[in-house]
């Protein structure tokens, strides 16, 4: 999985039908030191993540298992808020 | 998922019978300031996006779930138009 | 899918059976400006393609789907001949 | 697979139901030589590991297929405590 | 599919069980010019690879497929000892 921070909303009414009624952050991966990368992942949320939250990703096929349904074409879910994350210092 | 930006389309005649009259759309990515990366994905288009469209593309086995028929060779869809987006600056 | 230029060929003698007759192209990724990058990936070929030729690859189990065989072990097959390729310029 | 370093632990009390009972550990990939890189992963425990230990991720559907439930929403388990690694010297 | 060359071997006593008799390798991915990069893969063997081969990875659930069950957490396998490679020059 990844762990990120939630940086972004994202809005789009030109969807997929199976989409709607779904919230999807705009999430930024972390590194080894807990510091936001470059890398973004869209995910949807499952779990009432917001703005700043660090937050769990599953992704693949895993991400639909978790939303319930396998015609949602979802690749990325949010499936946990991090409430402590315990790093090795270098 | 990604969200990027299109950037141009592509053609093939000798392709995949499966892939017949389905639109490729070839999609820069974006990182966390918006911005257009070097990465590009080509997607299959279910949504009716054009250039310039900011868009939510989804990966792998997903992807195809989205095109409503799993024999169609196709691990990129775009499932979404972005109205807005919505991102914290640094 | 990704886009990319076919810049080699590759022969295995020893392999898993289920590969017999199957031709494996060496290809080099292209990026936002239609340039080789230096990621390359090796696909099957299903569509006839050759050295030079720009070609759409597809990844993961949609690889085998076009190749019509479940238990072929390929995780990315050629499944188009780039015609053209518009890109916008910057 | 996946070879790496567990540098951390991870807690979320807010989340996927299906998680419940999962150690999660922060993984630092390693590279050709044995040493950490900048990637992390996040995965499911499966072996009893613990900080310090290099361990083998798999990663995908695979990693649902170890802990035994596909409806786990999870995409990197642990499966594997690595004794010796014997990398060619460059 | 990734090529790469075999550069070590892995040991893990504690494992999953369905890894059990498994020989896992470690590949370091080759670059456009057939040179090794800084990127790894740990790969169970199915082709009887060594030390310094060259050889043809497939990833994700294709991987599994080769080694005949599902059941087995894996997602990368050699499925492949390459003869010759032919690249283009720049």
């Amino acid at each position: 999985m990844i762990i990120g921070e939630v940086i972004g909303n994202l809005w789009a009414t030109r969807k997929a039908e199976e989409l709607n009624g779904l919230k999807f952050l705009v999430v930024r991966a972390l590194n080894h030191k807990g510091e936001k990368t470059d890398r973004i992942i869209v995910a949807a949320d499952s779990v009432g993540a917001g703005m700043g939250d660090q937050v769990l990703i599953v992704n693949g096929s895993s991400a639909r298992v978790q939303l319930g349904d396998k015609r949602i074409p979802v690749d990325a879910t949010i499936v946990g808020i991090v409430d402590s994350l315990d790093l090795e210092q270098e």
